[in-house]
């Protein structure tokens, strides 16, 4: 089976990727060969156990998108995107990149002719959704985005859902709870303080908390993220029926919650490297967020998180990504 | 104030532009100056109160949207679309005017400078929505759309939405139920019975009923349709927020009380014109459509039918298309 990712170098596609290295093959299949793909070139795996061609390079121009998908992959997955806050300062960059290349890739897979169907998992954001909204948004509640970024991934949904009926490609979008704890180095996403309060903690360093205590938020760890893009990639579609964008399942806590769990896991030492510098900015922002989904649909239909608790996400992020160890 | 109407040959495009020609003025502001346009060249009005331009031709080629605005209209209706059948059919049709021609126009608009902003009405479509739904659709239902024509009409509220809220155009989506009576020959939607079974029979024809009497739908007249515009065009847009899509209100009827209407009306021996002949292939269309709306939000917005039952809309298509006389 050969695998595209679009995206190879963010964050969740690097996982991804060292994922499908690791495990050799995606479901049932043995993986025969890789196609890695950003803006920037994602990292050369050493030693895979397979070809591996990486690309480097803008994949919403002319094309591109024909050149990426030349070998026929039978999977890919696209995580591409421009994020949140960059697509609403560039304007023609976030609809050049998160429309235009989107429906630029569905085409070509649409015009690829000889009977091509690959199965193309998309990655959506709960961004789809803006205030005001039921406290637990249900799977048929409607698409409001307050972002241009949350309009893009509902039109690519629309679009991969119609492509998809059509019988173009076997597509599904899922819809990624925020990340945490995320890894790497402190961010100014508004959303960065919910992985930032646990993560610099935990490696001994302050953080910053600009919001009370009793924000709530839904949020899944990287492992679930990865766990999510294989079955969305494996599972049987017909299933799902013309309705492919899914909530995905995740974890509603407040950052008290969050907190709490912190000192249960790590000790009140690590929690009192939590610094209360509360930004109205960020709170007026994130009371906007959605606090909490049913994602019912997404279970039924086999997704699964890899954690049943905030004390869970905690201890993912020291194994997986501390090697076990944290500063006391 | 300068009008342009887009899809102005179409059957509600010709009703509105004979209404604002009739009025010469779109609610509190004289008309100075209307540009008609569609793809075949809609009529010149005679002697209109006012310079009126004509355009015909394909709207969604490079520079036609910024030809079309360039006299910067204030209010630009938007009503020129591939319809649902033929958008099925012609994929790159379908996609190429309804999303990129919408698209188009509203980039031109972005892009035109000068602080223009001007009142953008959108007809979307129920077409948004598709079975399973509730026997009542809400107005924080999602889209599901089953058909390309409701995927592009779904996409074309998002970038609306999208493009007011960021301050580039002031804009609104209404989706309007479907026209009853349909003035005009029989035609081959397969909603046209729902019109042809009231029309025919009032010109003395015989009509065909393809369909059990028990299926509902949700219509409305084309004089309501005209005033939904009307609306749409001169309402407080501040309102409505963000949400810019909205299902504008109608009558739900099953076809028993469609014809039930006709013969209190217009009596047994027109409705007795009406021949059922059950088309499998019809019914099994029609069996996905929406039957019935809440339409609350447009209701409180100002949104008002002309009709207050089906006896009401067999009366108005009896006005206004036939002179106040029918074939008993």
């Amino acid at each position: 089976m050969h695998v595209l990712v679009l995206g190879a170098a963010g964050m969740v596609g690097r996982k991804l990727v060292e994922r499908l290295l690791g495990d050799g093959r995606l479901g049932k299949a043995d993986i025969t060969k890789m196609t890695l793909h950003d803006v920037v070139a994602p990292a050369k795996p050493e030693r895979p156990g397979f070809p591996v061609d990486v690309h480097a390079g803008d994949f919403a121009i002319p094309r591109a998108a024909e050149r990426l998908i030349a070998g026929r992959p039978e999977v890919i997955f696209h995580l591409a995107a421009i994020v949140s806050g960059e697509a609403e300062l560039d304007f023609d960059k976030g609809y050049r990149i998160n429309l235009d290349g989107t429906r630029m890739l569905i085409d070509a897979i649409r015009l690829a002719g000889g009977g091509y169907k690959p199965r193309l998992v998309f990655t959506s954001s709960i961004a789809v959704f803006g205030a005001p909204f039921p406290e637990a948004i249900g799977d048929e509640f409607f698409h409001t985005p307050l972002l241009s970024y949350g309009t893009q991934k509902a039109i690519g949904e629309l679009l991969i859902s119609d492509y998809s009926r059509r019988g173009f490609l076997d597509g599904i979008s899922i819809r990624l709870p925020t990340i945490c704890i995320r890894p790497g180095l402190p961010n100014k996403a508004a959303s960065g303080f919910f992985s930032n309060i646990l993560r610099e903690p935990l490696a001994g360093k302050e953080a910053i908390l600009p919001v009370a205590e009793t924000v709530r938020h839904w949020h899944a760890t990287p492992r679930s993220a990865v766990g999510f893009l294989l079955h969305a990639a494996t599972m049987d579609l017909a299933a799902a029926g013309p309705r492919r964008g899914l909530t995905m399942p995740g974890l509603s806590a407040t950052v008290g919650e969050q907190i709490a769990a912190l000192k249960r896991v790590a000790g009140e030492k690590v929690a009192a490297r939590i610094k209360r510098e509360p930004d109205p900015f960020i709170m007026g922002i994130v009371d906007g967020w959605p606090r909490n989904f049913e994602a019912r649909r997404a279970r039924q239909l086999g997704f699964t998180t890899a954690e049943d608790s905030f004390d869970d996400i905690i201890r993912i992020h020291i194994e997986d990504e501390l090697g076990g160890n944290f500063v006391a």
